[in-house]
């Protein structure tokens, strides 16, 4: 019925969570049919790109119905693979890999948060949430029991630099990195997400003073 | 000498950070000068890309000389604007805000962060830095004598939906939005930048499950 991720565009990908944000929405509100031009309302696309967006994945939608709203939803989880979880590790127990272990959902989004990691003899042995701060010399012996494929960075830029080799030696095939470190793809087989904060803030910094009332 | 700030793209603009920070390391090293060539190689970008990049500011480069790292980074940092500085809020003193508070060096990104807010009798009072949390109630008073132009929401959705359009009101151009609620722009004056990390997080779990190694 779907084509194959493969050939999936990547910003296609890139909307998927959005669009399940919203029909998780619209579920609990009640709502079991939605027409693509009242969700590209909602959503602020174009009701044909709701429609090419969703045709990807063997489109959901009937004529003249709409959309059903929990069969969507149902079908765009699996696609995400949400019901199944792989292994995820933090390292970086400061303020922000605190915030982060503690205010992302990683349950909810297909991974399960198995370790934290921290050179700082300050900061190891902290707990976050249900896990105790490892020193990073125990990085070897997690991931050959636990078997992370995804390693959330919370590091300074330097310390990613130096890591970046020795996660993927280790098996690590995605990273989410908060680094100030553009971790280019070292390989197709590797996935990075650069979550660059300070790149989004200096944007909206220029954007606010350079947007003229008219 | 450059265009005006409403001709050049969105996407040229978000690429402007990452500019500033590579040649920012680039003058840290020592290094004076680079070529298009050298500069789309760390970057990870193509040279013909950087050069139409910053000729959309008029250009700063000399043929068979490349570029002065710091006449460039200094341009950039002068179009940013990060050398005046707008008044900042933040709403949210849970773990999500405390980590954007303490972590986000407001100060070199254009901004000063004057205050921070909650709602919740536990977390207003506490100390944030050089910051104390303040009561939501005194945002009206807040932003009268501050005059801020952006707001951090680190708030759940529910709180962002009913927090945007008195924000508006109070004078707010700009939205740095970390709530799952999607903030559209509700006008041409305003201007959001979405910061999903759930929908990040997804987006990376879908890549690296879908990833196989060929």
């Amino acid at each position: 019925m779907s084509k194959s991720s493969d050939s999936i565009s990547k910003w296609v990908i890139r909307r998927l969570p959005r669009y399940y944000r919203f029909l998780m929405e619209l579920e609990k509100a009640g709502i079991a049919k939605i027409s693509s031009a009242e969700l590209a309302k909602k959503m602020g696309f174009t009701a044909s790109q709701i429609r090419q967006d969703l045709n990807c994945f063997g489109g959901f939608g009937q004529q003249g119905y709409g959309y059903n709203v929990t069969a969507l939803r149902a079908e765009i989880q699996e696609i995400l693979g949400l019901n199944t979880r792989q292994n995820a590790i933090l390292i970086g127990a400061g303020n922000l890999g605190k915030a982060v272990a503690t205010h992302i959902e990683f349950e909810k989004r297909g991974l399960s948060l198995c370790a934290v990691f921290d050179n700082n003899p300050a900061l190891i042995g902290n707990q976050i949430g249900q896990l105790t701060v490892r020193d990073i010399s125990s990085l070897e012996e997690v991931c050959s029991s636990e078997k992370p494929s995804v390693a959330v960075l919370c590091i300074p830029k330097e310390a990613a630099r130096n890591l970046a080799d020795r996660l993927i030696a280790l098996g690590i095939k995605g990273f989410w990195n908060f680094s100030h470190y553009d971790l280019l793809h070292h390989s197709d087989h590797i996935v990075v997400e650069n979550v660059h904060l300070s790149d989004s803030l200096m944007t909206l910094n220029y954007l606010v003073k350079n947007t003229q009332e008219k």
